[in-house]
């Protein structure tokens, strides 16, 4: 038998990079295509010590239906963390604990979003909020951004006007790895807080800065006008699904209203493992040799890139986070050049589906995180020689 | 600063339940109102073994991005029983596993619903559904149904019409405890299949029929018609959210691409907690068990009905399942029996928010699974004298 989709899910498709990993998991593969977090960094001992005490001490809440909003002592752990980093009272009634923040980015959706709704994102965004936004059917807004980021300047009072938020990822953003600098942070704090304009922050990678102090985050400049999502995923482990927002009281319930009907709420137990393992200072140990070893894998990869990738085509060196953002030579087309290093057993990221609008073709994504620095090398040489056969002058 | 909510958001409201629940978390409330399993059942030795035996052998993909399909030999073990338990072939493709089948609810929603598209419904159904599909904005039209459930003959053709599918809960339903019988399913599946028309069958507790074997499921009468969704969260534990749906092919890979959206995927951790719990035939063992219990637990909420309730009340018997289903007198609100019924003590959920449309108030739930019997007596009692009072002939 047949039947008949809603409209929403005619227009969907399954994300470019999801079809590219599925090639790139043969282990012959060299791949610097997937976002997943380095292994290495997972705290197995301290996880199963965990689950351990969890099912000793309290296993039938840790095994029951819990509350939509999370398990309390998760939201107040997380809730005065981001009051400490932030220099403002922030509410564990402001907490969302969401299976990911990914699921963060769906309730915002259901939320925030009706059909022709305009949502701002940044150029290029984040790949799965688009998909998540996309189901709402917004009509996309690009800011204009640069190598520093998303450019305030450029949000004139028209671009402002009946959107519904912007959204942006300013510490080491996926895909293009840039921080965005603190006067920029302050601008657009300003300007959207003058416009009404709800920001949100997705912050995934905000722990993962190689040296130096974090830089202040949006939520800090306006506690009443950011939605700021977090995720356990990059400093613990992503298989145990927890991630978490934080927003304004009103918006915070609405939130949890939508959260109710799409999965009652975030297992129990995964959030009282991440919480066992982080109440008594663990990530204060820990997050240090999870950015050491992400700086010395971006120095290892900027290393091969300088080495083996040919004057014309430009990279930058991001500050933190998992990944490096390439631009090519404007007649490069890194679909096609995907098509020739997977010949080479080399993968990596097209840009152009992290676009929300005019996917510039010439883009593509590389994460250094799980290769080791030998096989980074190896493979970055094979790019670039593909890279240097397509630089030539042309005959 | 204030923002735009969606048009759906704006309709969105905390479900009643959650609310009553809320107040009867008390120690001192007897309450008949929560839809939580006992904890009694939960396999607290097994799941611990689980967690040390995933994170010694095979730590890194337990902690690790997974697929969105859902854990591979998880999705197998399903395909292969449900293949058994319908006596047709169901392939692991055709599987997604959704953290709990709330989720599945919430994707169907997204993937089949446009505004004001028709979707049909039990007379009374389970809120939750209610609550995930509203968020696609559907026009409801409810089914009638008697003490045995839907009544296929009422389905006419103008009904059927451009209706995107029928959600139906066969066995035990939430909240009527209603079983379907076997004539009826048959009547069901083929006026269904004859009209194309969706079947949604949401079966969490199929498992828990009390003596005999299960009546044939409405997938294995129509295969390619049917959406069937599942669950551990009764007969493991429904905190570590791990449930599933059985779809056809070109549908299942729909709702996969949705559900890459709303999380990624659910956790890997809890889905091979499920798994390897499982594998060897642990629930041939354990649901015994759970049935032995649930079924002692309902005979004495029988007995306590028959014992304290005035006999203008009436109420079903079910052969499985949490729930009772009690009728009133016309004249008896339920939600404001609720009221006194908290001063005394005692709680249940009011019937009025399980129907689509035109709800009954003159009805109400009792779960019977959580409360110890000798308890039951006393708060069925309480409920009897509040009843006894309202059931005297007018003065």
């Amino acid at each position: 038998m047949t039947w008949t989709l809603s409209q929403r899910a005619q227009k969907l498709t399954s994300s470019a990079i999801r079809e590219i990993l599925k090639v790139t998991e043969r282990p012959d593969v060299i791949s610097f295509a997937g976002g997943l977090p380095s292994p290495a960094t997972f705290p197995v001992t301290q996880l199963q010590q965990a689950c351990n005490e969890i099912l000793t001490t309290e296993p039938t809440p840790a095994l029951q239906y819990g509350p939509t909003e999370g398990y309390m002592p998760l939201r107040e752990w997380i809730a005065v963390h981001h009051s400490k980093r932030c220099g403002i009272p922030i509410g564990a009634d402001q907490v969302l604990v969401t299976t990911g923040s990914q699921q963060g980015l769906d309730l915002l959706a259901k939320v925030l979003i009706d059909t022709g709704s305009k949502v701002l994102v940044e150029t290029p965004t984040y790949l799965g909020a688009l998909q998540a936004f996309s189901l709402a059917e917004p009509r996309y807004c690009s800011v204009p951004s640069d190598d520093a980021g998303l450019i305030p300047a450029s949000l004139t009072a028209e671009m402002c006007q009946e959107a519904r938020f912007l959204y942006c990822l300013p510490n080491f953003q996926n895909p293009s790895g840039r921080r965005l600098p603190l006067e920029r942070r302050q601008q657009l704090a300003e300007i959207t807080a003058r416009a009404g304009l709800l920001l949100i922050e997705d912050d995934p990678y905000g722990d993962l800065y190689y040296q130096g102090e974090p830089l202040p985050g949006l939520l800090s400049m306006n506690p009443g006008g950011v939605v700021y999502l977090g995720s356990f995923s990059k400093v613990l482990a992503p298989g145990l699904r927890v991630g978490y927002l934080i927003a304004p009281p009103a918006l915070q319930r609405k939130l949890v209203q939508a959260k109710q009907a799409a999965d009652l709420h975030t297992p129990s137990f995964t959030q009282r493992m991440v919480h066992t393992t982080i109440k008594d200072g663990f990530l204060d140990s820990h997050l240090p040799q999870v950015r050491a070893l992400y700086a010395a894998q971006c120095q290892a990869m900027l290393q091969a890139l300088q080495k083996h990738f040919p004057p014309t085509v430009q990279w930058n060196r991001p500050e933190g986070g998992m990944f490096i953002w390439v631009q090519l030579p404007a007649h490069i087309d890194s679909g096609e050049l995907l098509e020739a290093a997977i010949q080479q057993h080399v993968a990596f990221v097209p840009g152009a589906p992290f676009y929300a609008n005019e996917p510039q073709s010439n883009t593509l994504r590389l994460s250094f995180v799980t290769v080791p620095p030998a096989k980074i090398e190896a493979g970055i040489a094979r790019l670039g020689a593909l890279l240097a056969m397509r630089s030539l002058p042309r005959q």
